[in-house]
């Protein structure tokens, strides 16, 4: 495949440019009998727009989704869901200076490398407008894993030095950053504005948090439960790191300290971010993804265009500061389409067993 | 798929258990025409080879493999490869005391809640002996690759608190840690030796560089390169994080620092690793991966037993003190899974433009 | 995967229903450079829609696709393209007798055992309708293969116990049979008013030719070509039967009869219908297809209601009282996608060995 | 995928060649807890083994299958399980004299215009030989599904103009030749004695029916249940032609003949082959599958070798004069590995209606 889709049984396909005229995807595998309609969809949708705050780009997307298909009277049928979004707000004439310039720091070049052409627009294919198909897949796939208790929720948990605590989920919706934790609001809204004035961006860090996962999802080997959920958030667009339970710390902790115990009540602690052998052990789980200060900055940069001159390039056009923000919602999306693309597959193989879990919980 | 494959085109399926009979893989995609013997994959297994050095585990297996299928006289006919590899050293009676007991940190408790049995006799599939087939599997995708030009090779990064800088590549085999900076090597002895004494593990990080690699691979959107590669990496037993290029320092920068600008003799630094829109560059391609302390510790750690019954574990057999030695020629292994899947996949969606990359180095 | 997509490199996905909102379908692993416009879909399908003919269904679509993505300035930019045709010409009214009766020889009844329900507006994801998507996918991959002189085409070869003969593909596009036998025009002509009249339908048989294939396309044991046509074309709705080459008259014939020979300007017979051992022999592939009378008649049949009650049915609506005349311009798009698939998928592993093919034809 | 793969969800991978040291296979996806030992696997071997009548090939093979992984104690733990089979009766060196020449109708040439070179040791990978893996994994999906009440099983229907009627299930299994008519066996003998003689071979008819298979296996559009039959069937080697339920015969039927009615106690016929709109109805499914007259005869044919020279070929070996006796437990195979993994995939979706049919015959 040439890349488009993503999970094996729940599928998610997707096309869509920047500057075309629609993004669209098709949802496979979901179950029959869900209840479903657009605003179902729309609240995470909404949450991930651009231009709803004055931290994140000024391009002015409604992202009013259509359910073209798999849904009827208001159930799904167990066939192929089309979700259909519009683009209204393009300003394609802004890329006209960087028709012929590779951006430093973008896909421009390696497009072109390998494609041998580009929709120069806004990055084409390789912006990350095209997550607003992989936030209304989520969407759809958290409300199915909501049936059985399963929460999925992320926060800005990093912006440039400032760390953001878990102080309360319930913080996290109401400010513009996503962030749990009210002491950093201030200090997030002088860096951006900050960064707005220099021209410049900073990298962020996100945390998903996904609770009451059953266990027992997740394949040995290959498709080890983490190994998807890498993959699904280094998939998302400047994402440059990968963390499951205490990631990176790992490397200087002792054996005796890192295992997880376990008593007749549980584990004693989750360092292994609710995984183990590529499992879900029923603890929550837990992934951390680093996201690079974004490139389209004001500030000019050396770079070449396509016939191999030297120029300096300044990126135009509406941007975000700090990518991270709006990452919130789409790793959430990322992680529950995982999930519940691994609920599926347990349900394949191991139905007899799973069914005990799911009695429990019913 | 019950997760025993990996990659699209180049396609490596296995099987096989610690303390089973025998290993074995399936190759599939290979190209027609590629000279290659059994000589050419012993040699990495060596590599990963357990009981070669006191610093692993002191199980004894000759890992000695057996190409089955897909090779004539000498060459690779284009249909799929069979390799066998035995299990000669296994001390199954080591695990009778551990039947009924899930080990803290291993994956014997979610085994049994995915599959509601397990082979208990060394960890069964959840152990890392399942990786001798990935190394073979990867020393296959190398040999291709270096007719290319294309070198992928790892180094012992961290282990605990000792960094090991990238002094010289050479040193890298000249030692049993894989570790490139001569001035660690007496630490590393020490910490081991201190390990083995108190019963211990400590975690390590393993980085690895792909040189040469043409620029175009990777898919847009969800099979992105460094997607896959974190797919493929966090795969591997204990991997907790996954980095490409500067991975999580990212988060703390700013975009005039981070982005690598370009002149016309190419690119003027490589904190993207090699990978920009999820597509190589041309330059090196850099990844780390994090590996927690193995929880096969001497140390008492309580648990509970297939009954519920509180008790506290010893994890007798041989293990290893940091999995992260042995897990040089392994993440290797994946990396060259991976590239040699895009490399085909990239041929196949657009051979013309490839063809032109591949005629300027032939 | 759920089943909605077809192809491993070459990737259809599709979605809608009978009397859903629209339909639609996303295109994966096109190569990049490809001229492609609407026209070049639309001719394709104007030869399927429905309502153009008095022997076709009286439904009337338009048919108009819509390219929403994947193509730049004229050109394939390698990336998905969304593609999406709206029903304009629904009267699911006519569909509201049979809301809770399944119709014999009709999917209402299974589309209930699987899903535990079912869209009963017209068959919902059931009807022929979803086979638009496949027809405009398949121009897509035509037009890629006539860059290399391939032709797909097809032609009526049975209706009822009229037999056409192909004596002239020139003729195939003058009536509305796609008959290549105009001595036949007359008795189908017949046998349709005959059908209306009577409220009956009757079978037909089709068959497919794609000309300078290249050889070595398909892959050993389970991906054959002719496997992967019989799959492509046994999924289009109402096909029970599928042969290459001479089908199932080899039961009764001799080893001596059937091989073909070759001499040094080529084969001297074509019974294999241009496939050896799964992989294309560089003759004209051959394939037919049986297509069953659709079971949308106005005779009344026996069936039960979703009660279990026992009902006596006719089908209202608007039907084809012959769905294989339709069938040709689908066949033709099943073929053509996996001929393109399997282009791609020989590029990917045999590159070397398939450019020196190309050449010659280039 | 280069080919060697098949099924979504229960998946077999294979390697081999006709005279390489051993063919296997890997089963991934297969549900734990099931009693499984190499016993249950030999049994279909041994009616598939070559050398076992004198209506077959006279190699020798004793087919002995090894289980190396997947099973413990007795039973399947959910991992994937390693099957190898090794090559015992090889006689390479009867094929020296063609080498360098195309044998008529085999895979000689199409190999060489794929790969470029080919192992010519009795065909190599294009042997049909490899269906021993197949019918391995067959044996593995046909006890699983057994227990659930379905029985898959197939006989001779026809050879060359000799027509078998499905007079006894007892009787396929009391001769050499599958075949369930006893008044056939005396002529059946005759036709092989002429072949021996005449050195010719003759094609065959192969019927496979499978019985209380639960209603709702299949996918819609792409992955039908009668598509993905087609697909496996048709990859059998020599297979020419398939057919679901009434097949060809449809094209002459009238709607209101070959529609089966329903009544409250079921279906009144079954001219669907147990499948509509791609679906399980739970009537009986019925393939017939038609298999070529092998190539491999002592009657000189004119072909080329490697050099594009003319020559005439005689095809020494030990073959099978009909290949379609030793078919029928291969195309049983391929059945029950369709059926098991639509079984998985309709757990995987369709959980709660599909419990609902598993606690109907439990």
């Amino acid at each position: 495949m040439a890349g488009n889709s993503i999970g094996e049984f729940f599928r998610v396909t997707s096309f869509g440019e920047s500057h075309g005229k629609a993004l669209g995807g098709i949802i496979d595998g979901i179950p029959p009998g869900l209840s479903l309609c657009e605003k179902d969809i729309q609240g995470d949708l909404n949450r991930r727009r651009p231009g709803k705050s004055r931290y994140t780009t000024q391009r002015r997307e409604t992202d009013i989704v259509e359910i073209l298909s798999g849904v009827f009277q208001g159930i799904t049928t167990g066939t192929s869901i089309g979700l259909l979004i519009h683009n209204v707000d393009c300003r394609s004439q802004d890329y006209n200076d960087i028709k012929d310039v590779y951006r430093p720091g973008h896909a421009d070049y390696t497009y072109m490398c390998k494609y041998g052409l580009r929709d120069y627009r806004g990055g084409g294919r390789s912006s990350a407008r095209e997550t607003v198909i992989r936030v209304a897949a989520g969407a759809i796939a958290k409300k199915y894993l909501r049936k059985y208790n399963v929460i999925v929720r992320g926060f800005l948990s990093q912006m440039g030095n400032i760390c953001c605590s878990l102080n309360s989920w319930d913080e996290v919706e109401n400010n513009d950053f996503f962030c749990p934790d009210t002491s950093c609001l201030k200090e997030l809204d002088l860096l951006i504005r900050h960064l707005k004035k220099s021209g410049d961006s900073v990298g962020a860090k996100v945390t998903v948090v996904a609770e009451n996962v059953l266990p027992g999802l997740g394949e040995p080997v290959f498709d080890k439960l983490d190994a998807d959920l890498a993959h699904a958030l280094m998939s998302i667009n400047a994402v440059k790191g990968v963390e499951v339970g205490d990631g990176f710390s790992v490397v200087n902790k002792y054996g005796s300290e890192n295992r997880d115990e376990m008593t007749s009540s549980g584990f004693s602690s989750n360092h292994a971010g609710g995984i183990l052998g590529g499992i879900s052990t029923g603890e929550n789980i837990v992934v951390h993804i680093a996201l690079k200060p974004t490139s389209s900055i004001m500030i000019p940069g050396m770079s070449v265009n396509v016939f191999g001159d030297s120029v300096q390039v300044i990126t135009k056009g509406r941007h975000d500061p700090c990518v991270g923000i709006r990452a919130v919602p789409i790793a959430e999306a990322m992680v529950s389409i995982v999930l519940m693309d691994h609920w599926l597959r347990q349900q394949a193989q191991c139905m007899d067993v799973f069914n005990s879990y799911l009695k429990k919980i019913s």
